[in-house]
């Protein structure tokens, strides 16, 4: 079942196994802090994670909801990949992942149908490829090469009821650009959340929630400081990645 | 000198006195956290602070800079306070307070021959005046009754050189508002930070800093606790009220 270097990895708090290899697809601290800032219905509804890479999301969503989740990625060795994962842990009644682009994924999925979009995109620019020994599977993942952050939202709002929530993560700097595309997408920002590495240091993450053509009303959530002082995770993140226990 | 129900209150990190009134004007701790926050030439350098009520971020920014710095108000009884707690501070030399419209006072200071400019505007909607007890002047310093977020940046960007740095402070919930305005004003966004009053709570003011045709790249600096689990100030607050003792 698992291909060259992919490892079989524990999502503890979830108590479910993800397939991962360090040198197509691993999926990063955002997928879990984005998966529980996103607001979810808890039985019925449809959710859709756009670039859901080997899954993380979907499965992380799924210890928290009941709603069917559909995961959209555009490179078939990660659809492949999360779709092991997803019948590994026996979630194929509950998570579909479809191979697509996401740019044009509203003509498959069909427009304002959803209630919960969520979104991890690529981070960095297309002209600014600085890490060049990494893969070309990587490169899709972490770059704005086949999807811009506009055409992320733009989906994200295509796919959205009225009403409906979508939840995206991102770099701290993209602030602007992000609120900047929601708007012009209909989705008006309602939750902000800002990531820290550390006390003292400057966000570089961001976690944000707008609703489809919903009334200007902004909450900046409390900070998330991710380590301590000590270089441990803070007892959030802990909670977050490993449960209660 | 003090007329009516004023005081003569210390400002103590600054080692100055400002004359305020219970039912007039007192400063708030968010006109503190904007002179600290704003970005100053230490010895040349035009600077002006709009809506300044009883001048307040004038003498505390009097004690970080040389620079000439101006005061903008409208209410003629704030005028007055302030110019009488800069003579008493004998500060005449470097802050002068003007009397004046803030949407029309590029007209008389003159259009982008300033480095600095600093702005606490009223907070609240026109059409929300739910504290309808408190005196004219609370109200127009207050509440968007002669000056709204929009014209406020407007005129900040207008008197701005070049390169010029516009800091302003305002509730946590205007923050798309003032990016939005200050983008279409040519001022661009820097660096932000997000201020709670306790660790664990919602953001409840917002600092932010543009650069007049600045490039795009925003920084979120650390967050600003407000007050301690104790209740009390936390240091960094503190020490910009009390100083270093």
């Amino acid at each position: 079942m698992l291909l060259d270097d992919e490892r079989l990895d524990y999502l503890l708090a979830e108590e479910l196994r993800i397939i991962q290899s360090p040198s197509v697809f691993s999926f990063s601290l955002d997928a879990v802090l984005l998966a529980r800032f996103a607001y979810l219905p808890l039985k019925r509804g449809k959710i859709v994670d756009l670039c859901t890479g080997n899954g993380a999301i979907p499965l992380f969503l799924s210890a928290r909801t009941e709603s069917q989740i559909i995961g959209v990625e555009l490179q078939e060795r990660l659809v492949h990949m999360a779709q092991r994962s997803v019948a590994y842990n026996g979630l194929e009644p509950q998570i579909s992942i479809l191979q697509g682009d996401v740019k044009t994924i509203p003509e498959t999925l069909g427009f304002e149908k959803y209630d919960v979009v969520t979104c991890n995109p690529p981070y960095f620019p297309a002209d600014n490829m600085s890490d060049k020994n990494i893969s070309e599977h990587m490169a899709i993942a972490r770059h704005e090469l086949y999807l811009t952050l506009d055409e992320a939202v733009r989906s994200a709002s295509q796919l959205l009821k009225q009403g409906g929530k979508a939840a995206f993560v991102h770099r701290a700097g993209r602030l602007i650009d992000l609120i900047t595309a929601m708007r012009v997408n209909r989705l008006e920002p309602k939750r902000v959340r800002l990531v820290y590495p550390k006390a003292g240091k400057e966000a570089n993450t961001l976690l944000i929630e707008g609703i489809k053509d919903g009334k200007p009303d902004l909450k900046i959530l409390p900070p998330l400081i991710v380590y301590g002082d000590d270089g441990e995770y803070t007892e959030e993140v802990r909670e977050m990645l490993y449960g209660d226990k």
